[in-house]
This record gives structure tokens, C-alpha cells and sequence, in this order.
């Protein structure tokens, strides 16, 4: 059905009177929502961050709902409590490497927190970048931003403004972020990336030194590990060296590392390298449901030190009372779902090798997706897939080894945007959409984007899509 | 289990190498999470905000993880947009009662929305004083907060501070609200409360004129529908009346209200008049996962006028695009699971009937509780419950009918501390516990609280917890 079809459905405004048999409304679940949701989970759904879910997390979200704990305070969780810190520990651990005193002391101590889960990436990432503000503004005097508020606390500190540095590929969140801080578009330092999609360190280094000679506070560094358009990771190592070699009074920038979608490539020892230099970023963030196959609503911040949620600690009379295991003491939101449950037993169950065998196959996947683009006539590669993400493009006809001469792509990329809402409503296959600067055109081109995550996606699968896009493209580029 | 032991039960930091069976792990979960969980749903457990989930929950929340959509865009939940469009206008209805026509045109317009679906209380508070501080950084000049951020924004709208109005009794996400906005605790003006934990408006009203002679800007005025601690509601509609007063330009004060708890007494035809003028706020709160009994992590805002979420729009290339109808646009989270769902099939199995009986309980059992309070020798009522909360406490044997000739309440404020934690240890029942200042013994003291909100609690129960408590009191006072 036609979502505005569908929409029509959901007109009534009023809350009804009288209550209705649980049997009548399964029944409307059943005619209308279930089928007009969409079928992410299955294999030739490749365009999302969200794909199949193991088995398993049903029956285990049935257990969560009928627990319903509530993670704000032990008093409303008791072994969530302890669950939570262990899961959080164990992704730490993933990156972080440390030794088993150091998790012995840290991973269930009242005054710090290795970790904090939350809803999602978006308020990750927040939460890293709060935590980035309130560290950096509370450094050299006792005029904190909780105190005194933002302006006064910069002023305190010396600082004309303050930024974040990141990569024109940064995801949106973090200007939403800055945004809901108090800090405008301009506090986002956006450096340019090369043809990789990768940050340029040259060009980060150069504004590093500017930013220092104006007296702006440099807040947080941001290396981005999997990119959401074309999962592309920046030089970790070359950034925590920069942000070390920057230090200032024997602290180095804070590097944060936006690692939402590709974080979970450290499972892999073929592919890990391309992350090296996480485990010097101050803070990671991670989604556990993209690449570590939870139901929706769970991103984890990492925090290298335990003690640096104490700089957005807060407490009350009737909860998260003063050193109290309270895990709502750090965390931006107050109640909170078990949702940790769900990692903790993926974690278990799966292994590391679970993960590692998921990470390898969908890279393997998307190499070989890009080696068909690349024999393919119809269609032309964008990007090269570094993780499971790839870009390409449908060529019309007669433009076929010509597209580099153009001078104007508007056809060809609204060709892209017309063929991926035809695929998308007929509603066998999926594949996004996005845009971008492409070097080699000097310009920026709309491509079709692929995430390869589902490990039901077959080769088959992949070989019927580009046909069907084939098929679409030609019809509409007649 | 005490909370150390199972602490050690989850000290492993390391994720296993190798895969696990399913069967063991539940066993797992059988044996150390599900026995070491809180019984929230326990008829005895009557000192938390989060009680029995009706049963029809379970089924449905397995299959919401089945379908596992992601309401960030329409691309990734079809039909969940337009349903969870649906469910806020069911609840805008409930609170503004607007014309057929007004629903007609906005419940599934794209360039605004009657609310917006949160993970909680405390994102929804963020959420709406975040939108009050973008509306008025937005009203005399383009220079609003996401471009030059907090200072040079309040500097061109010639504020010298920014500041909320709330009651002392006001939830703790305030502060941290604005804290994390940028505003320290010295932009949260606490208005002090009278003897029933209501705002003095008195003072409010000085307050309001104070800060227009200084210049500083009022973000918002808080009304509280049903505080934390003992369910007292402002009086809504005097301070709606203080607002539009004060108005500015033509624009009243952004009045928001916080009734995560209270929220729904609208239902009850018996008490609603307890909210009234809450339909004249500018945004207002309420959790489903409180009283409308949905599983954690739902909370909701709700505005008033549908273009006011414009003030925090956000787009990117890849979602969320300009003039679509993602939900993402102007949610502060980004990836979200579909708990709207949960939502919209509780309203239309309850219905407002099945809601107003819930309420309606809830009040009744308390006013009985507090009686029974009142006629027990070895309680002291602290506060009448004005809705589903009360407060009180256990009086040793030596003082009663003395307590008021004490100039140090200190030991009898120890004995509730202890006398809750001994109750919360043995696990039969659970009272919580919070301190505030009495009007009658002029200072702070330490009480024992009791929400009312669970259907299956009986007057029988009630007896019981008390017997008990009064045990406990008379060991512990010996």
C-alpha cells in the first residue's frame, strides 16, 4: 500500500471510549501494520543500517517486556545493575585492551563508569561530546558549565569559542549534538576528506595550529570509523597522534571516535587494522543495534577512563542518591529499558567468533558486490567498499563510457533518485540513496548505496538486484 | 541474592571466544537474572513509578523485535510513521481538544508535528526546553542558536541570561536538561513551594517581574502535573494566566509542563480538574511508560502549536531530507524502534474507560491508604495524596504523639532509612523513600513514599506493608 494510503487509515485523532478486545485489535495489527511495515530483515533488503535479527532475541525481548525493569537505580533493576556494567566492560575490553586489575577495579565502581548505554547513536554521541564540553570547560577553574552555564564557564577558561573537528562525511548527529549543546554550525569544524572519503590530516593539523593562535577551545577531535555513506574509516592512528601531539598542560585532545556503524570490525582480525588508533580515542561510541545485531534502540558511549563521567554526574533525594551504583547517575536519560540483557546474551551466544564470522562475510560480500558493479555495463562503482558499505551508480544507455564527459551529471543523477524510489516501491528489493562530492567528476553525484550486513544476502540475491536496477534504469532512462 | 554477591556473578570482562548454546545461556538468565530481578509487577510493590505491564504487552513486543523498524525514516518504518503520528495526535487530542479540522490538516503534515516520541521523561523534558530556547533565540533576529551558538544568540536578542522557571519540587532532568543545553543550575530559577508542594505564585509572579527588569530572557515557565515525590499538581491554569500576562511581543511565556507522572489524571472525569490550564501550556510531557502503562522506554512530548518543532529541524543527504515526512526530522534521537506500537494498541484495548478506571483506582486506594494511615498509631502522614502518591512515616514507640515537641528530628529521620532498606532487603514488599522539607517541623525530613498505580495492589496489601514496617520500626527503634 502507498504510505499516503496508508495514512488514511491513521486518521481518527480520538482515543476511543470504550476498550476493544485484545483479539480485534491483533486482527487490525495483522491487516494493517504488519504488512505495510517494512521487510528489513529480509536478504535483498540491503540499503539500511538495520537488517535480520538471530532468532533468539525474540523470545528474549518477551522476558525483557515482562521483567520491565528500569535501569535509572538498582532499587528498579538490582541484577541489570551489574549486567549492564559487564556488558559495557566487555565491549571496553573489545577496545580497549586493559588489564584484568583495571577492569577488576573499574567495571563495577560507584564513582565512575566505563561506559554508558543509551537509546541510540545520536544520543551517543551527544553524550561523548557533552561529556567532551564539560571535561574541557572544567579544567582550569571551578567555573563549570553546570555552574555557570556555557558562555561564562568558555570565558573562565580563556576561551573566545569552542569547537569539534570532524570530516565533511561526519554523520548528522554531531551537528544536532553541537546544536542541543548550545554550540552553533560554526562550532562544527568541518575538514575536507579525500578521494577515500577519508579526513585529511594535512588540512586537520593546519586548522589545529589556527585554532590554537585564535584561542578557541578545540573540545573534541572526531574520527570517524565507517562512515554512514560510504563506510570509510578515518586514520585513527594519525588523528590520536595529532591529538596527543597538540596536548595542552599534559592533556591531548579529546579524541572521540563516532564508531556507531563500523566499531564492530575489531571482532575481525582480518579487518581490524583498519581501525588502529581506537583504543587511544577518549571516547567511542558504538551501536549495538547495527553491528552487533540487538533490536532497535541501543548505542553505547566507551569511556578509555572511568573517571571522566563525573564531569555530567548528577543526583537527587529520591533517586541516583550521592555514591549510590545508580547507573542513572551519568547517563543523559533517566528511566531506561534492560536493553543491555539483549547484548549481554548476543555477546554470549554468538562469541567473538560469531561476530568475526558476520564482520568477515559481509566485507567479503560487498568486495565481491563491487567486482559485479565492476563487470556490469549498466552501472558504474562510486565508492570501493573499505567495511560492507559500497556506492555505485546506473549509466543510461548512451552514456555508457561517456560519463566522464559530461560536464553536466543532472540527468544521470536524477536518473538515480527516480530508479531507487521505483525499486523502493515495488517493494521486492531495497537499496538507499545518497549524494556526495565525487572527485573524479569534480562535483556532487546522487548514488545508489549498499550496506551488506545480513548474512542471509546471497550472491544470487546481489545478481537478481543489479538486474532488476538494470531493468528500471533502462525503462526510465528511454 | 544481595547486590555484591551478584555482582560477582557478572565480574567476566572478556566477551567468550566461541559461541554458546541458546539453551545454556537461558539457563544463564533462568538461574542469575530473571530470580535477581525486581518484582515491579508484585502487587506489594507499591514504591516505584513503573508497576504491572497489562498482559496483551508481551505477545506484542515480540512482535515489534520481530519487525524491528526504525522510525527515523518512512524508508525504514512505512506504516510506524503514520501510526506513531497517530498515537501523539490521540494524546494531543486528549490534552488540547483542537477542532476535527485542526487534526485534519496537521496529524500527518510534513513541515511540523503535534508532538514527538521520546525514550523517556527526561529526553522529552530536554526535548521541550530545548525547543523553548530555539524559539525564543529565534523570534528578533536569524542569529539562532544552531548557527552562532547560545551566547551570540541571547547577545542579539539583547537577553543578558536565559533562564527557567520551576518549583522546588521540579524533577531533577530539569537541571540536567539544561545543563546539558548549555545553561548552568543558576538558569533554573526555583520558585519555592507552599506547605502542599504547590509553586508559590506569589513569588513566581515577583520572580517574573525581577528578571524582565534585568533583562534576562524567560525560556520557559514549568508547571508540574504530579511531582516525583508526592504528586502535587501547580495550579495549572494561574500560571497560564502568569504567562500570557508577561507576554512579550505578542508571544506568552513558553509554558511547559512536566506531567511524566500526572499526565494522564486527565482521563478521569472525577479528577481531571486537578490539571486544569494544562491545555493552555505550550508543550507538555507525558511517559507512556508510567501511567499508560506501556513496557520502559516511552516518553512522550507533546506541542501545542504543530510548527514549533521547526525551531529543532535537521536534514542530511541521506535521511530525513528536506520536505520529507521522517519522523527523524525533528526528534532529538535519531534510529528509534516502533514502541508507538505498544502505545497505540494500550489506548485502543483500554480505551479511555479502561484508563479512567485506572486513575480513578489509583486515587481512591491512596485516599484509603492515607486514612489507614491516619488511624495507625505507628505512622505519621506526611502528605495527602493529591492524586496516587502520599507520603508518611514510621514514629518509634517512645515519641508518638511527641514527634512535634522534637527540635531534631535526626534519629527518627535515620530509622526510615533503615527501616526502608530492611523492607527492600527482606524482598516481600517495597516502599521507597525520598526527603523533603516539612512545613510543619520546619526542616528537611526523611519519609517513606507509596505510588499507587498497580490495579492488583489490595486493601489487604496495604495492611500487610504496614504490619510489616511497623515491625521492622519497632526492631529497629528498640
Amino acid at each position: 500500500m502507498d504510505i499516503n494510503k496508508i495514512s488514511q487509515v491513521f486518521e481518527d485523532f480520538q482515543i476511543p471510549e470504550e476498550p476493544t478486545f485484545v483479539s480485534d485489535h491483533a486482527d487490525f495489527l495483522m491487516n494493517y501494520v504488519i504488512p505495510n511495515s517494512v521487510h528489513l530483515s529480509a536478504p535483498k533488503y540491503i540499503g539500511h543500517m538495520t537488517s535480520a535479527l538471530p532468532y533468539f532475541m525474540m523470545p528474549l525481548a518477551k522476558v525483557l517486556i515482562a521483567l520491565n525493569q528500569n535501569v535509572v537505580k538498582i532499587e528498579t533493576s538490582k541484577v541489570f545493575t551489574p549486567l549492564e556494567r559487564q556488558t559495557i566492560a566487555m565491549l571496553h575490553n573489545l577496545i580497549y585492551a586493559n588489564s584484568e586489575a583495571f577492569y577488576r577495579n573499574h567495571t563495577h565502581e560507584a564513582d565512575g563508569a566505563l561506559g554508558l548505554f543509551c537509546s541510540g547513536g545520536t544520543v551517543a554521541n551527544l553524550t561523548g561530546l557533552w561529556l567532551a564540553r564539560d571535561r574541557i570547560l572544567g579544567r582550569k577553574t571551578k567555573q563549570t558549565v553546570d555552574k555557570v552555564g556555557l558562555w561564562r564557564s568558555m570565558q573562565a577558561h580563556g576561551y573566545s569559542d569552542l569547537v569539534v573537528l570532524v570530516s565533511d562525511k561526519g554523520h548528522y548527529s554531531i551537528k544536532k549534538a553541537m546544536h542541543v549543546l548550545g554550540l552553533g554550525s560554526e562550532s562544527v569544524s568541518v575538514v575536507p576528506t579525500d578521494k577515500n572519503h577519508h579526513i585529511r590530516l594535512d588540512i586537520l593539523e593546519d586548522r589545529i595550529k589556527e585554532l590554537r593562535k585564535q584561542n578557541v577551545g578545540i573540545m573534541a577531535c572526531i574520527g570517524i570509523a565507517g562512515t554512514t555513506e560510504s563506510g570509510s574509516c578515518d586514520d585513527l592512528l594519525a588523528m590520536a597522534e595529532l591529538c596527543e601531539k597538540y596536548e595542552q598542560d599534559g592533556d591531548p585532545i579529546h579524541m572521540h571516535v563516532d564508531g556507531a556503524w563500523g566499531g564492530p570490525t575489531i571482532f575481525s582480525n582480518k579487518h581490524k587494522q583498519k581501525l588502529a588508533g581506537i583504543e587511544r580515542a577518549r571516547t567511542v561510541v558504538i551501536d549495538a543495534h547495527k553491528q552487533l545485531y540487538t533490536p532497535m534502540g541501543a548505542g553505547i558511549l566507551l569511556c578509555k577512563d572511568p573517571k571522566d563521567v563525573k564531569a555530567i554526574q548528577h543526583s537527587a533525594q529520591y533517586i541516583i542518591r550521592k555514591g549510590s551504583h545508580d547507573l542513572g547517575k551519568f547517563s543523559l536519560e533517566g528511566s531506561r529499558p534492560g536493553m543491555s540483557m539483549l547484548l549481554h546474551s548476543a555477546l554470549n551466544i554468538m562469541g567473538k567468533q560469531g561476530y568475526e564470522f558476520l564482520i568477515d562475510t559481509g566485507i567479503e560480500r560487498a568486495q565481491h558486490f563491487a567486482q559485479m558493479i565492476k563487470e556490469h555495463k549498466a552501472f558504474e562503482l562510486i565508492t570501493e567498499p573499505e567495511l560492507n558499505i559500497l556506492t555505485y551508480r546506473y549509466v543510461p544507455k548512451k552514456l555508457r563510457g561517456k560519463t566522464e564527459q559530461l560536464d553536466n551529471q543532472d540527468s544521470v543523477n536524477r536518473l538515480q533518485v527516480s530508479l531507487q524510489k521505483k525499486q523502493r516501491s515495488m517493494g521486492v528489493s531495497f537499496v538507499s540513496r545518497t549524494k556526495f562530492y565525487v572527485d573524479k567528476y569534480k562535483q556532487d553525484l546522487n548514488v545508489l548505496r549498499v550496506v551488506l550486513a545480513n548474512p542471509l544476502t546471497t550472491e544470487k540475491d546481489l545478481e537478481e538486484i543489479l538486474d532488476e536496477q538494470a531493468t528500471y534504469g533502462d525503462q526510465l532512462s528511454k
